[in-house]
């Protein structure tokens, strides 16, 4: 990729460069061969429809260890841009910063009575130190050499850090947090654990009360999950999706 | 919610409002009772690792209909902010045209080679218009009268037309559209189909190919969805992925 026709960001190109790379960045660890386990239609299916933003959560039920664990887990693996993963995931569980954040959220129920709270923040103004983090760290897992890496370094340096100023390296940092957003609900969906994005919250007081700036953070959205209560109404009301012909354009 | 705190955007909330609506929306069409038919961490968990941003498709492997038609599916449920959807999906599959978009797409093999390629794209400068055409769209669904949803309309309009600029509606937007592609990309995973999500293509050029402007829409992102060959060494390569202790903050 010449300089000349820079991109403004790019998802996963790494190994694509490594392809293109004079060194060989084969990996050095041994193979991964993981079995494909998928799963029918019709489950995923019907698991995104047995979905809905939970309005009322069950305050006494909680989510088990072991899968908060396994949506932990899902959020980690989420794919971002240049691999760059420009994010924190800060889970809220103190009953006490629940109870402060809640007149943030416009007094919103779930803040506290749903099992846990995640809050995605976004990086705050991605810098060549963060690209240089990250080289290290696929250094470290794919056993390459640092100096073989210098074109992705390169690449990420020009295609992200410097062709944006300071509002579109944030603007990419939240779009990447949306994706493990999207990646979250359809993962605890599948999991038969119920939750509820939410946008309507206070970013400043959020940031404030989380001391995200300091961390170099900024929040970007949040979600509530936990357990529906058989009384929330909501659970059984009729999805409200544009029909296929509306969203979708074959070209 | 007060028109003096109104938040900078909403997700889901309309039923939230509803439940406080002075008018009874309880859905008039008759419930839907989905039955939670989960699946386990270790598949979840193993597809997330399955899945890998795919650098070599098989051209002549493509996904089927009935796969594909579950896979809009399920994009056609990702939630969005105010249950707004401001997004269109262009599924490009004429080979003329993905040869007009591989050199904007730095010459990636994948736009070309790849079952599938969806262009996720954004609604510009949102409207009081496209509030009002979701309006009646609930209405429709939910057997609810137009007067009743005024409360809502007047949250999305003041909450996500008004409070924001054009620039700040149209982040708005992107945002939502990846939601939609971590939605896509866990759902594929899940069904054992290979995808590559790419921020490295010239929107302008994009725009243009597709005629995204005059509909209103801008590109956000693209996947292409696929086969993987199994001459693609990075499907084995160690993922690169920060630990946990490095992306979670307990609070």
């Amino acid at each position: 990729m010449s300089t000349a026709t820079k991109p403004e960001t790019l998802i996963d190109q790494l190994s694509e460069l490594h392809g293109n790379s004079p060194h060989d960045l084969q990996p050095k660890t041994k193979e991964l061969k993981i079995m494909n386990t998928a799963i029918k239609s019709e489950t995923l299916i019907n698991q995104l429809n047995w979905r809905y933003a939970t309005k009322q959560f069950d305050p006494n039920r909680k989510i088990s260890v072991s899968d908060w664990t396994t949506l932990e887990e899902a959020l980690r693996l989420t794919p971002s841009s240049g691999g760059l993963q420009p994010w924190k995931f800060v889970v809220v569980t103190d009953p006490a910063v629940r109870a402060k954040l809640r007149p943030a959220s416009y007094g919103q129920a779930q803040i506290t009575d749903a099992s846990h709270l995640v809050v995605f923040t976004a990086k705050n103004n991605l810098s060549e130190a963060d690209v240089d983090a990250h080289i290290r760290h696929i250094a470290e897992v794919q056993g390459a050499p640092i100096e073989a890496l210098a074109p992705l370094r390169g690449m990420l340096v020009g295609g992200i850090v410097q062709s944006q100023d300071e509002a579109g390296r944030n603007a990419w940092a939240r779009n990447q947090a949306f994706i493990a957003l999207g990646n979250l609900l359809t993962s605890a969906a599948l999991l038969g654990i119920d939750a509820c994005p939410m946008e309507g919250f206070d970013h400043a007081q959020y940031d404030e009360i989380l001391g995200l700036k300091a961390k170099g953070y900024s929040s970007a959205v949040i979600a509530t999950l936990g357990y529906r209560l058989s009384t929330d109404k909501y659970a059984s009301a009729p999805k409200v999706r544009f029909a296929r012909e509306h969203i979708f354009l074959n070209v």
